[in-house]
């Protein structure tokens, strides 16, 4: 029960709405990648090493070596979710499934990634006209939602608004309101496999939303959130058993494909 | 909220083993989707109109048509679960999110719908070694657990054991043990869109489970609660939307498709 | 699997402020009670059978007679919790627990009942200043949730904010917002013993909100959704328990007291 | 986000049989609650600072300054229940909502504490015949799993099974099998207020299961899992509020009393 080393972390941005919009360039000098991971390395500080990846790269940045170097991964993507190439998102499912975290951040719920955690269409409801956003801790006892104030105000942003058609989050940890009156549960987490996801809908591009001190802050307390406890990445599988206690040599053996016996 | 007329079903079963194993023939000889049927039939009686469909009709049995028909499909694969088209699985998990009920059972766990459904690997502990089955109820309120025995006795069952990698279900309402020790979450709601969902494990080629009369039981009352209460059936969408109360002329636009605004 | 009988509902309302308030009488003529029975009539028609009982009859109108015989009571007190007797209140608690449905409206939510089968606080944040209140459904599959618009508009309401001190509830129907800015949990369901709970918030004294037609469609669901599907009524018990399939006279004796063996 | 210094545990113990029965008390010379915090004190080493407190101790050993200093309490209560004064029960219930941990453990199920927490009876199925107790892991990315094997062998135990009747807890971390083919919810965890509570069956005073490494180490899991990340101990209160961002002037008073508006 040592404690563990720095949280690796890999913050994941689409990184064309800075190449296509100066607008946006100027609001993310950095990229909107780089305002994530600065705000998760100025609240982390040595507890965590942060690098960011971006959809251009080879294999979008996210290789077998890198994902597996990864402790948790930040997903933002919004104008091109289908450039994601259906490999990269299977292996990044897959990682998640072995134990990898994942912070997926506002448009994300889009992503062939969430999606394919989810099971469902992750659709919502959405206007990009200026709303103020407030957001109200539900759960105070969870660890994501310590330090940030009730409500966190975010002066102008997007707004998504409920029906989101996620499955019923493990957590209900945060939920939104925005002038129009809608609202949203804009922070969830789930588990599947051996990994830990959460889901935080503040952040967008048209707004300095990963420049909000709370914001960043509530992302860091969930990459921390994310990492996960176990030993070692592995995936759940098929195990044929024998019963507890029985001799050694009837012990399980291995997983036969589909149509096992 | 005039009563509803009766729910229309279709049980699916892949109906390779009774091909090709005379003893599974013999146990089942209308085939296990005839047994499931029958049992659904004799609990419901009046209150449904039941049909099936198996893997080896064009499109498996379930074209357009007959989803748009079905009310509540059952759905038992094993042998062949790569043999079901993606096409059809995509069909069967649009479906449910538009509100068709669904009603997994056993093997069916490892099948292209209820992976998709999950977003996880849905993998498990086996062995077929006759254990028994006890099938204990821990949500007693709900509409699942009527009029079966705490707990159903099944004399002869296929071991199903954790870990199962499925998402926390939102409700659970058996847990079964077998005579080897082991526990399984047998009995699992799930909401995924519109649709319900009910895994229920119990059941097999090779024991009768499926004449047992209180599996049978569950099964009806499984069917009766994934019905959707919605009038339509009809998909969560991404849309547009304007603040509440705002002017008509501003109302909500369809949903661009990704990349949207 | 026959059709039962219509749901025996009993409306219990505090009817203080009602006899006190020239203005709340006057928007209440038959009582606040009255109003919501009215509604339940109304949606349920022949479904149901409905009558009311008030903090100022004899056991404020639910002596055990009463209690056996109703399927479903609803809950509405504001002014006067402190004056609903223990052996009332442990009344109903336990009859909730045998499975009796409960239906607790608004400022409900700081009785007696409600607080002692939520072990919490049940406080929350308000503000009675004519705020404008949508509720919107984040469970579109749920029965309570069935025949209302999303949102459902409610033009004069008091304010109910997070945190509501509540355990996360069983299933999340309903979130509403607020002019403010507020966001509150306003339809919940909970399950506790052999019984089923829904708290619904919209309702007031102060705003006619129990003569809107959506939030009488809403209370008449969840009577009908509340309404217990076991054949009686049963406290659960603790039973000392044989190992199952072992000889009869080694059966379960009775439940010995506290301090047993 | 400093690390926190090490939790301070409260280990409280009814203390009666290790009395009156010669055969508990040499399997616990120090007491149940003497192995109980061993275990504890074991697993966390200078994480952790550990005291007992007993029933027989004047306030039960958990007076107002006892409880104020203690981030996580457990209890072990079994044949006393009806001594335990009301005034601590309620004491213990109130801290749990400000924010203090509580790991409840085997017959504390019974207890006025769990009981009032939970709302409901919680009530089981019983049987003290040396039974087999397997403990099965069903969500492995909890922290309370970690460290453990898949299942936990516990070779002779009393018997616990369901229908247990609690509220469907949060999180489900653990299912336990038993030789009578019974199966029960062993590890549970509940948000309540502020407070953490984790419900961890194992464990009795006629069976040496606190000996057990593996029982120890879980319990040492709960607590460090039980510990608020919150700043400082605080009850949910009545809060009347203004709208956010309204005027200085117009800002929250307190809370009224019942009857408040």
């Amino acid at each position: 029960m040592s404690a563990p080393g720095p949280v690796r972390v890999t913050v994941w941005g689409e990184n064309r709405h800075e190449q296509h919009e100066p607008a946006v360039a100027e609001r993310y000098p950095r990229g909107m990648h780089g305002a994530v991971a600065e705000g998760i390395a100025d609240n982390l500080g040595a507890g965590a090493v942060v690098r960011t990846a971006t959809l251009d790269e080879p294999e979008h940045g996210l290789g077998e070596e890198v994902l597996a170097a990864t402790d948790v991964l930040t997903w933002w993507g919004h104008a091109a979710h289908a450039e994601v190439s259906d490999e990269v998102a299977d292996r990044v499912h897959g990682h998640v499934l072995d134990g990898m975290g994942l912070v997926v951040l506002h448009s994300g719920h889009w992503s062939k990634v969430f999606q394919k955690l989810m099971g469902t269409t992750c659709t919502l409801r959405w206007r990009s006209e200026r709303d103020r956003e407030l957001v109200w801790t539900v759960d105070p006892t969870h660890p994501i939602a310590q330090g940030v104030p009730h409500p966190i105000v975010i002066d102008e942003q997007e707004m998504y608004g409920e029906f989101f058609d996620i499955p019923a989050p493990d957590e209900l940890v945060f939920i939104s309101s925005f002038s129009g009156g809608e609202v949203f549960r804009s922070g969830c987490t789930f588990r599947r496999g051996h990994g830990r996801i959460f889901y935080f809908s503040p952040g967008d591009q048209d707004y300095p939303v990963y420049h909000h001190p709370d914001v960043r802050r509530v992302i860091a307390n969930g990459v921390r959130w994310a990492r996960s406890d176990r030993p070692r990445r592995e995936r759940p599988a098929l195990l044929r058993s024998a019963p507890v206690g029985s001799a050694p040599g009837h012990e399980p053996g291995g997983a036969p494909g589909p149509g096992r016996g």
